[in-house]
């Protein structure tokens, strides 16, 4: 049996049809491409080279010779990164603006920008480090938290994404926090507000919403979802952008596994959410919300098979 | 100290005895090899380009010229598909048939109308578009949500492994399917049946069974099962396959986080569903199932630390 | 606009400040690199070929010749896999000893001995694939379930990891079992000890904590954890490791979706926990746990929107 | 014995210090890179593909679908080319202007125009094709010489790389017959004129200078010269560019292999040269050069061993 | 400046004319594609580490464990090459036979019989080793040459090409040669016979055609031909192919850089030829052909400078 | 038609049979593998990154951080360097020495001596690019020729390759001159000692024999050899290694093209070869030779056709 190009050529053009196309073809004004995950992923690795020289890469393991490693790793991601946040930035231009005639030169500025705040990130990096290593009895040492933790590679994705996102670069941060989500299972919208000292356990299942803001020394576990109770829509029956709708994490707070918080609510320093707990009002600080007499299958339906 | 080579060659023939290979061989009859998930994988990517144009792909950003590429893609697609069912034919061949000579001619067939349908499948993914865009207010534009959403990653892996099923397609649809369940976290079972305007955010956790039907406009949250509550065990204790056992959502249902639902239940149109619910008998349409008082910490125990 | 190489000097300055570098910079103490992950997944994948032949690879198809891949296969992993543990036993070095000069030939004789209890591995392996298909209605065959189940994936990792960490190889069976995390959510502690016939439904979200002992004949599902209640710390405020903090789950035992079982409890012999359960106590054989009344909606908030 | 770092970075300060860089360094005045190596082989690949359908490339193989290729392909040419070309522009830039704004531009309209060239060149080649199946007994059918004949890999690349450099283009020109001269070693300038029918046997050591002339028809062999006598110098010893040099070969013309024509001479219509001729004056119309007696050992010395 | 689309689909549209097409289109009969020069030159790498195990390949290099790799090189060689002499078979059908039905089984059939004569090959292969080393003083040692001659890349291409031919494989022994004259310069048509212990040194230029008999022990040097002094036509013109037209060189023969000898002449056994010569008469046995008073440069036009 | 395994298995074993293997298996002593060709690639491309900065690479284009590339770059090729030296080292081992446990020390030093001496090699090439620009008027500029003649590349690998043989580096050092003699068509063996402002012209079919010693200012052009006249036998009837047997060319000679120099003669200062001479006697200094009479047909066989 042969091919059917009749057929083919038919599908070819219901596909092309101009009225078909609407908003699944994305109609660059500016000729300016998608931005490249590729390229995205290569400037996260050479951050990472960057951040924790010794760890990734191949060669970089005697002090004498990181800083050649760190330079050209820096000129690099600075050349890389501009390209990306300017497509980034025409991405965004092609919904409202009639030219981006300056999008190249704000990309440049932008990435400058950032780079210049790296040492700053990866302070607040070490910070991680040795909260994974404190928050996990498995932990060996720091170097195997930094080379193997999920929590570290996705607080990596967030710390970068959130500045750039600050920064305000669009698109490309929840490009780079969709990478570590895929990696980790652990999704930190770019627009929370984490503080130091912050880790997530086995991290599967993690939900940290737009708005959420998280102190320091804050630890949380698999299944934890930090989210919106509801939002409210506008006139149209559309969802109504940018509302604070996420809860507040205040300094020294453990949150256990499956635990889930909704809706602009605090959940005061140095409290413990026990696990698969559910949370839509306030906890004050140094409480310990628990399953009621939870967790013990007295309280639950029992009987022999 | 050298390699004890004896205890090597000693090893390798206890793992070639014939003896031992048992079902851990896979002896092929016909001399097809096992389906290529490289090949799978590319499938997939010429998939996105011709149902996204602009957003995949290098090139494909003019409107003058984007027919060519998507007719190119489709003819790409053609060839390396028919190859792949083919071998998902023989694969399941070796288990029954005697032979499989009509294998290529069938794949060739089913091929075709598979690419026959992609206009359809196409307009059933730009109402998942929409219905993302609507259901996150987190979501800045349609492209935003195409280009990086786990939801439509999961679904459009989700709709052209359904189609193949329904095709009659063995083992391919679910290598579609786990693809992206690795991606996104998001394991839907080709087999299940599910509406147009369709979204899932976050993802993470989600498991929509084999013989799940769910409506139009239905949005579900990360960490929710729609599972088979058991399963009937034939005479000689093995399951029976292919059984209704999982829910029928009916259409404008939300399901929030971490909720589940099993067994052949319906959840009615219209109806809403907490987080953390436990759900196996019917939902009436209309309802609001939460939580008895339970999301807040007065029912729980609470105790200053 | 140009770039600003002060800027960028002084950034790589600040970055390679040797005050600053602290644990964040890998200073191998004998020039041997970290472990190349690149490597170990070539090893996994080749073990995979090695303990699934024909399913893996393009080639091994024939009864007559498969030796000769088997062959070739295991010396490779051996040459890798012995670089690799030198690796791993140089990491943990670099925290304690001062020389590491017998790390090479202790990474060879490991390597040996892991070899050696390959055809073990693949014992357990055979009953695992057994028990995915036995205990899926979904599951057409054990091919589909060798080939494309996440619970292959996650074990196969497991068992390896296993191995080697028994073998007193350091830092690399954790990295093994995080690749598989990655690729399917499904955190299994290398340090875990689990039987024969082992199957995990769909796993997004399942933890298997370090010091768990599961049985024989065990099916778990997605977002099962088997995790620690706390853990006690030492006079200086840190963790202390190694302590057995996680359940005991006996043979025969099934736990549904979302379940948490926390601390050193045992899942008697027999018993069946629930969706959503929250076990702290020890559960008796032959028990099954469930939500007192719980999955229907009389005992939740119902009203009608 | 470990790296004697100090010599390592005394090393790098010799190799960077500016005053050593000289033109050893290029220094882009407008950070454009260099042309891309890389870019132009899948330039020249693509090209290949549009040239001869169905010969290179994997799926070409239908008359129904072959124009979605080639348009595809023609698109991609044109913006990969674009971008060679205007970094040919701004190399050239560097040496003598002070801003190269234009660059992008030209290389556009540049590009363009080498596009609507196309079908002249196509036609140009199908004569080589003729002429290398006329050319060679040994050859088996005109489709056998497109896939593997060095002459048509040399002539394509010559009769691409002419049309850019009439277009104006500076640098990618060469660097296109290089890639040819690389894989083939038969080194074709592209300044040379070229006209149709023309065929090259073996072709290793063919050497084809800048300014000849070589009519319609023209068969030569390898190791065939046609090349500068010598050229004259300016008043500071350097050579003076771009004076014609080389021989012109007129139509019908047949050059066995090794023969040497060095300067501006003119081989007539018709003529032959035969083997290892050294050929620096013209040659009338349908003459026969050839060795007096030469190829016969008689007048060589001849002795028994 | 916009890309003129209109001039773009112009080009698209007379580059597809199927009146332009003519033999510039390959127009597969029965779909299958032209050989894949990749694979092909997978082929020749896996064969190489067949031929010389240890040299090439990483892993290799212990007997214990040499003839696992052997025996999967082999089963992937025989996979690979027979695939690609079907598409040899079905590219030469397209020209003269309506089907192809048996290619697919001769194809298969001609594989088998290759690898048969493997040994063989290799043993012809080990003489050509011995006379690289013993003909060139510059040689350290047999492993040298094998590993970085080019005379020995191009014989081993030719020997495998060659016996290709014999068993009446079109096509693919041409592009096998092809593969290393690009590689070396040395240019040896496949349907030449050359006996054992044959050396080729520094190689670039060499021709050796068709219809050659080189016999054992023979040596020859850079820029020798061994070509065809004419062919006779046909009564239209064209070439009348596969006449013995190349000359017969005998045992130990020695023939210098750039010599020529055309024709089917015959170079007796134990003869010399010089450097430059030009031969197109036979030379008797044990003759030592040099040019008269030739090299000297008394015999040449000096005059001082 | 099924495999025949029975004759595979035949041919596995008779290429297996220990007896066969001779030198044709290389057979490590010390179980290190032969060079890696992709390494050594690797290591020309990061030299000529460092030896020619701004021409190769992507983005060492700017003055303010190319120091960076440069040092990250020589750390690279030291420690790939070293690698390839010491393997180098241990396949000369295998031939003679019981054990080669300094080849690792020994290889560290003598690459860090090479390290030591790039500076050197980079004036070195500055000369040669000096003498391509003013030796070509095809030219345009110096960076034309560094980027795209195949001149400079031969010529970098030889100086490199020379500098590695001259601190007794075994092997290596002609693999890196057979990568170029592949590219290139130049063959000029390590050995051979070469002075500055050296230009060979074209280039395909040079070749420069291992005692040649070549003055200063020295151009040459395609297809010129100079190489041994013939080589002594020792008692065995084997070549005697390293005998001075090639040319000495003294300071501004020119060889034109295809001319042949043999034997241990000299070519004195500021004489001119001819094309196609061949010379096997001292030449004075400044000495014209060229063929008698020769380039002209009036001296050769004409007539019309």
């Amino acid at each position: 049996m042969n091919t059917d190009y009749s057929m083919l050529n038919k599908v070819v053009n219901e596909l092309c049809d101009v009225n078909t196309y609407g908003f699944l073809y994305h109609d660059s004004k500016h000729d300016i491409p998608m931005p490249s995950t590729d390229d995205l992923a290569e400037i996260m690795e050479t951050l990472k080279k960057i951040l924790f020289p010794g760890y990734f890469g191949n060669s970089e393991r005697h002090r004498e010779t990181v800083k050649y490693y760190i330079g050209a790793y820096l000129d690099i991601v600075n050349n890389l990164l501009a390209e990306q946040v300017k497509r980034g930035f025409c991405f965004s231009c092609t919904d409202k603006y009639p030219d981006c005639s300056d999008c190249e030169q704000a990309a440049k500025e932008t990435t400058m920008q950032f780079i210049s705040r790296l040492p700053k990130i990866k302070n607040l990096l070490a910070t991680d480090v040795v909260a994974a290593f404190n928050g996990d009895p498995a932990a060996k040492n720091y170097g195997e938290t930094i080379f193997c933790y999920p929590s570290i590679t996705a607080v990596t994705h967030y710390r970068i994404a959130h500045e750039l996102l600050v920064l305000g670069v669009p698109l490309i941060p929840r490009i780079i926090t969709e990478m570590s989500h895929s990696k980790t299972g652990i999704d930190i919208h770019p627009g929370a507000e984490i503080g130091e000292y912050f880790f997530i356990d086995h991290g599967t299942g993690v939900v940290i919403g737009e708005t959420c803001i998280i102190g320091k020394n804050v630890r949380i576990y698999q299944g934890v979802t930090l989210g919106a109770k509801s939002f409210p829509l506008d006139e149209n029956g559309k969802p109504i952008k940018g509302i604070p709708r996420h809860p507040v994490v205040e300094d020294d707070v453990i949150i256990y596994s499956n635990a889930t918080a909704l809706g602009r609510i605090t959940i005061g320093r140095g409290s413990v959410v026990g696990g698969n707990m559910w949370i839509t009002q306030d906890v004050p600080a140094d409480t310990k919300v628990l399953q009621k007499k939870a967790p013990d299958h007295s309280s639950s339906e029992v009987f022999f098979l």
